[in-house]
């Protein structure tokens, strides 16, 4: 356990906004400052407003924090912190963890967005007081974190939790990936507006309720489209979210058998665009999975929302650096 | 590291069979025995043959092994050791770990036998040198250990590692665990024998060499059968033979996405029968897994082949109480 006034900075790195908050180990978001993340500046551009944003944060008066986490959507290098490729920022290669560091003067870790999101939810939200879960976030695509054990896993060159891209079809639709039936390919937002656009150009007229509500712009039909369609009752978009809830009974049931977690926590903007999918997994995957992997299992929404990134950054540098700092007063 | 003439007992029990073993943490087996598993006589008759076959194995004048270690086909409690379900010996509820240990006066500590082969791989086979493995064994069943991180996946009730139920074909045939298009009602002996049986019914002209091989009697077609026909170049064998193929990369892509292992062991008869497997799914795994999963990745045939489950067992039970011993000493 930490002592009460541990801190930390956490960053949520996304492609059109960046949080920053300075958050207490308790899991209290002391304050909070949202910035445009402006790609087309690239790292030396995104790195300057964060330093301005972080030190606009920081009060002179109280103690400083231990470090600072952040996370982003993309692949990054454990070891030195470089940021391999990540495509929402248009990078490659950046050594984001040395340069921010050296411009803060403070320690810096850097992980996967949903990685980061997993260590919010395990500490402070959905997954506390739980050794091993399983963050399932379905938002435009499908990501994951997963706790094993008491650790957060990371696999042999820091990708474990593509969880996004577990065959459940492998005769399938094509994935953004290149491979056919990923769980994503059904189930992630990009696919269930591509299946939702496919379905109304072969039948308009089932089509459209959906179609009034892009102004008949078919190429406009997105999952939050379809999500609005089926609180309506419409046929076709509970028919399409009847598949989605399936993908993921199936791609659950498999993470289940693989891990055999006692929580499965589900978020991202396909399940808060459509809640009672929660419990439409949980059903099925109480009927379908083994009953010895499913002893105690409790499936769950995310609790934290859209503050698990900062919440789960900051954890992750607490977790890093909180021991160490401790040890220097 | 052990001393070197630290040893333990590993026992492989299986339905038929049981192999006890006098293995030194080096991984040299010093003695084994071999005992027919008398199923009807229940857990007291088969402990009695492994108390008289352990007395057998020990030597009076070299060090008394730190302790005993058993895999068999079941779930077991982690904590008491007592095996909750081993549908193959019959037994429910069996305070195994207990009962033995008080036989033996040694400690004893049982696990899984597929968890069992992955202790055996990691420590002595194929898998050594390595933190993050999964060693996938297609038998007649699938079944499948995961260390990660340089530990072995439990997960909350000691069932983790159930990959021959990930659903790969969420539309697809009916498994015995009651759900659809698992891994293992793709590719297990058992499917591969249904599949084929299935497939010789509809076109018994196709599968003339098939029926010849088992005298004329389609049911006793087994995966077995299948493997030498498509050995002897069979079109329908060699074509069960590509589905297992597909089956099997598209549930080891799901599994490097999901654990990201460094090395990917296969083993059981499956793969025994059919050794270009190994190399057909390390060509699909490369084609379509993501690039950042699959960097350093090997994946490797089984090393330790019959002897994986006595070796393994041994080393669990010298990482259990091996250095408790030592403290005595």
């Amino acid at each position: 356990m930490q002592p009460t006034d541990v801190c930390a900075i956490g960053i949520d790195l996304g492609a059109t906004k960046t949080d920053v908050g300075l958050v207490e180990s308790g899991g209290h978001i002391r304050r909070r400052l949202r910035r445009l993340t402006l790609v087309k500046g690239g790292p030396t551009v995104i790195k300057a407003d964060i330093v301005a944003a972080v030190n606009e944060l920081l009060d002179p008066h109280a103690s400083t924090p231990v470090g600072v986490g952040v996370g982003l959507a993309g692949q990054v290098d454990p070891k030195e912190g470089n940021v391999l490729f990540a495509p929402n920022l248009d990078w490659r290669d950046v050594p984001f963890q040395r340069d921010l560091s050296q411009a803060l003067g403070l320690p810096v870790v850097i992980t996967n967005d949903v990685r980061a999101i997993t260590w919010g939810e395990w500490f402070h939200g959905a997954g506390q007081g739980c050794n091993d879960l399983i963050c399932l976030f379905v938002g435009t695509g499908i990501g994951g974190g997963v706790v094993s054990g008491g650790k957060v896993l990371s696999g042999s060159t820091n990708a474990a939790g593509e969880i996004g891209h577990l065959v459940i079809d492998w005769n399938g639709p094509s994935c953004t990936c290149g491979n056919r039936g990923c769980l994503e390919a059904l189930a992630g937002g990009w696919a269930i507006a591509r299946h939702a656009q496919e379905a109304v150009a072969r039948d308009p007229s089932a089509g459209s309720t959906l179609l009034e509500m892009v102004g008949g712009k078919q190429e406009s039909i997105t999952a939050e489209t379809v999500a609005r369609a089926a609180r309506t009752g419409d046929p076709l978009a509970k028919q399409l979210i009847d598949r989605v809830a399936e993908a993921l009974i199936a791609g659950s049931v498999s993470l289940i058998h693989a891990f055999n977690p006692s929580r499965l926590i589900l978020g991202g903007g396909v399940i808060e665009g459509v809640p009672e999918l929660v419990h439409r997994v949980a059903e099925g995957v109480f009927q379908r999975a083994f009953v010895a992997s499913t002893q105690g299992l409790e499936i769950l929404p995310s609790k934290l929302k859209e503050n698990a990134g900062i919440v789960g950054a900051a954890m992750l540098a607490i977790h890093t650096f909180g021991k160490k700092e401790r040890h220097h007063e």
